[in-house]
């Protein structure tokens, strides 16, 4: 890598992101590509499978094995892997009709049409009584995502998510260099930690809050999405109509509440001021 | 939209970056599924084809039309678009024999293998001399991208891409709540103008350079792609096996050159320095 300072030119080695392709296989078909950071790749398949519908417990999930021989040459078979479910799972008729394909920030693919783009929960966003939530404890989340982020300070390219207790306790935070990915991954893991659904946690993300990311959360019953920068339009759509509380421009203690504003305690927040 | 500014409350409303599913259908066929902020549908349609291999030029496209009737209560008919080739032109095989499937983000979507997500060139980067660019005219683009984004302000939730001249002319600019598709946008416009490829442009992002915008770059004829964050090692391969120059972290008088800086006037830097 060549760097440039103020028309100082340098040669030096650089540390940058590995970014890989993915296929993940459903019993044996395969049904997606991604770009992702090699690593968490069992979680990050399953996570997947859990935003698609098609798994919604680690009981529905036989095992997930890497592919040997994938390619021509044999090599890559570490980018290949086939998720199994357990005989009685019965698989969105989509998802075999027809093929699904992602991408480092995908989410949505694999609907047969528009219609289905508002994928149908599992479980209805469970928590009762609601969480409820400071908004103070919202505003110092960020910091301690940032913290977590073993791989952030050497790329600067990396998305990261995070999945906090009510109370704020960190319980997880992935990496990769998409977001949607890094999601998958800690949804994934929730589910062969038999924590699904994730109904009394709160997901932060590290960019924007789009509505793959809404999908995701609200597919794995998590009730408040908070990201550091701006939702789309679509995602406060699909949080308004699911009741998903949605947090964004989470920076410094402000933060803009665009749906589920009943678990945010802002009565509090008033007094505060 | 509720706003918490330092523990004051108030209510406002908000301008949304609008996220809506764009379906793509290639002479009838539904290929592909992203989620765009609408406008510039008929561009981002072709311009996503043309990173998948099917159009290279604009002969190759005979109409782009909105589909009517595509959901059952007839409602979303701009959501849907179809692009006709021209009788005549080879579609490649993938993309018949398996649905492409792209979300905001996409554009490695609807490879049949791992082994395709290299995708062939249908010509070399071909900018003979090779561009040549001072860091300086590098250094100034960025801001020039911001200038002319009119929607970031609103809402701090879009992606851009500006197309440059090697002379470092603004010759086009696109945003999106996908990255990907600001870039499919620029290069769809310019298909449907006949400036493809894009021999001596500088194509500038506002964000990471992935593999799949170094794969849309290489596509569309590009010799030089600037990106205000970092790219990933995929995207430092393909621009080393392609030639493609890479230049990362372009921020003030600084950026990183990860690979084609035979195009970068490495020597008057220096002497400025």
């Amino acid at each position: 890598m060549i760097r440039i300072r103020d028309g100082v030119v340098s040669s030096r080695p650089d540390t940058l992101v590995a970014e890989e392709p993915l296929e993940i296989r459903l019993n044996g078909k395969p049904l997606a590509i991604t770009m992702r950071t090699p690593g968490d790749d069992f979680a990050l398949a399953a996570g997947f499978l859990v935003s698609e519908g098609v798994l919604a417990s680690a009981s529905d999930l036989q095992n997930i094995v890497y592919c040997a021989g994938a390619t021509a040459d044999g090599s890559n078979t570490y980018n290949v892997v086939d998720v199994r479910t357990t005989p009685g799972v019965v698989i969105p008729d989509i998802t075999l009709e027809r093929n699904v394909y992602t991408t480092s920030s995908c989410g949505l693919c694999g609907k047969a049409s528009l219609d289905a783009v508002r994928t149908t929960t599992r479980w209805p966003i469970s928590d009762t009584p609601p969480v409820r939530v400071e908004p103070e404890l919202l505003a110092s989340l960020p910091d301690r995502l940032r913290e977590g982020q073993r791989v952030f300070d050497r790329t600067g390219g990396l998305h990261a998510a995070a999945l906090f207790s009510e109370a704020g306790e960190l319980l997880d935070i992935r990496e990769d260099v998409g977001r949607h990915n890094a999601v998958d991954k800690l949804v994934g893991r929730a589910l062969q930690n038999g924590d699904l659904p994730l109904s009394r946690t709160i997901l932060l993300v590290s960019g924007r809050a789009s509505f793959e990311l809404a999908q995701k959360a609200v597919m794995a019953g998590i009730p408040v999405l908070a990201a550091v920068s701006a939702p789309s339009s679509l995602a406060v759509d699909l949080a308004a109509e699911t009741g998903l509380t949605l947090v964004g421009f989470l920076r410094g203690a402000s933060m803009n509440v665009y749906a589920g504003e009943n678990r945010i305690a802002l009565r509090a927040a008033a007094t505060q001021g």
